[in-house]
């Protein structure tokens, strides 16, 4: 008898989601810059998740959840959560299979985010961030409505969609004849980073796993530390919007942490620089929680030194303002 | 006999360079954004160049250029004379061919690019767009110091290699199992149009070419109009810094004009429309001459509805005033 707790999900649930998102998902490029090769004296190898249908990864989880609900149910439609993200791709998502969407999010989430999420057809029920429950919110719509609730990360068939991320990188760079020494992913409620850990410690179990999270937000990594799910303080702030998960999920912190993933965390201050530096040198357009990865290497949290080393951008959904914030900061 | 002039490239020059170029240019994706068919109706697969080494396309021509000098005539140098994107390109390969750099660049070119092309070893040397004469200032420095001069656009070789982009697409569209419809190009000199029109008319002899200029800078349109080449007015001004030569190569019109390339010109407001529309849905960071063939889709400068038409995106080397200039006519 085996009494290791049985993890979420596997490789085989990746490569499953990856057939299902054939044709509808971005097969994103796996992508090299010379001038940061330069800076860092490291082969940076970008995940740029920005081009992604919806502008963030997320699609490919929500799409993987939502193409496996039966003809039958989806007239009840979904309901979901988010900050915006995970709205744009369920809302996407939802657009393309026609099944109605109701997303709840908070009133204070880029407007972008809000308008996109309505523009795919979404029905946007607004809270308030700090003083509202949104899943009381979301489950009391699902229970009036019957809708299906579709979760930002704590699912299999989501995170095994965010995981195609991870399959596409290692394929690129096995047929790169690479193998990367680290992988750096950002990390809230740690869908994406227990997908991207799965896909790439199954091919490269000598890869190194790294969530990167903001400064205030680094539930991830001292839950590590502490060697079990810790939350963050809810005075935190971050311009982060993205990465505002209070406590890792209960089915993608056990993955972390069987794959050993290390933690890096960052401040706005730094991921404001990396969106800086996206625009004037990658030419990409990144958003905050998009860009602490990128933060996390071009401020030296991790020593990339000779290493082959994969950076996740997960999205770039940002407001003109917070954008002009980031390039004002150029010198 | 066949009196027809022979033109100055053919697919097989093309082919060559890309074979040079291999390892050291960035194989760019050919992507597809389902928001900008959605408000087309057509099939449009865009070729981000801003992605590119330098951050344009100047770099596979400069590059196919450099890498034919003999080793023995390497410690001569370079010169080039370029408005921004070719100065970084020529200045780029050098580089990484250990050959020294002279670049010819007008004052007013974004300090961006004059501050890249420095970054990357070379010498500049500024002029007065509109009072000094830049072939006398590169021809002078070529017989002082005996470099090999780079033209940017009318040679056979820095043709052949921004081919490259149209050999891509064309190699990837044909992956997908679709045939283009229309290409467009943004067009100076017609290096880049020259060179793309070959490879897609030797590959889908149907597809139609398209240039796409900035108002007052359309000598190309004007031209193919005349059946010989015209002339810019001095007069004339544009945003689009990449996009001022004043009137079509000696070695490119005639390969345009064979290929019965089409003339599509849009206005500066239109080139920003395209350049925050990049921003907000393709998250792409493309400046203002780059943003035209894009603008001119957009801005229904062609009927796209139900056709595959290909998008080139050139370059993304871009000031942050004029990107804020962009982003401030959101909504």
């Amino acid at each position: 008898m085996n009494d290791q707790p049985r993890l979420a999900i596997s490789l085989l649930d990746i490569k499953a989601a990856a057939a299902r998102l054939k044709g509808h998902a971005i097969r994103t490029p796996l992508q090299h810059s010379a001038a940061l090769d330069e800076r860092t004296q490291g082969r940076i190898l970008l995940k740029p998740e920005m081009l992604q249908v919806s502008g963030s990864f997320k699609f490919r989880g929500a799409f993987n959840r939502l193409v496996q609900i039966p003809e039958a149910d989806r007239s009840r439609g979904v309901v979901a959560w988010s900050s915006g993200n995970h709205a744009q791709g369920v809302a996407a998502s939802a657009a393309r299979l026609g099944i109605p969407a109701t997303i709840v999010m908070p009133q204070d989430a880029p407007a972008l985010k809000i308008a996109n999420t309505r523009g795919y057809g979404a029905k946007v029920r607004l809270y308030d961030r700090y003083t509202d429950d949104r899943d009381a919110i979301g489950y009391a719509i699902a229970a009036e409505t019957n809708a299906v609730i579709v979760p930002p990360f704590d699912d299999p068939h989501i995170m095994a969609g965010q995981g195609t991320v991870g399959l596409e990188m290692a394929e690129d760079a096995a047929a790169m004849g690479l193998v990367f020494d680290d992988v750096l992913v950002c990390c809230a409620g740690g869908g994406l980073s227990s997908g991207v850990a799965t896909a790439i410690k199954a091919t490269t179990p000598e890869t190194r796993i790294w969530t990167v999270e903001p400064a205030g937000f680094d539930d991830t990594a001292r839950s590590f530390e502490a060697g079990t799910p810790v939350r963050n303080s809810p005075a935190a702030r971050s311009i982060c919007d993205a990465l505002q998960s209070p406590t890792p999920g209960t089915l993608t912190f056990p993955i972390l942490q069987a794959f050993g993933a290390g933690g890096l965390v960052v401040s706005d201050e730094e991921a404001l620089d990396a969106m800086a530096y996206a625009f004037q040198t990658l030419k990409l357009v990144v958003e905050p929680g998009g860009a602490v990865a990128l933060a996390a290497v071009l401020s030296g949290k991790l020593a990339v030194e000779g290493r082959t080393v994969g950076v996740i951008m997960s999205g770039g959904n940002v407001d003109r303002s917070m954008y002009e914030r980031a390039l004002a900061r150029l010198p």
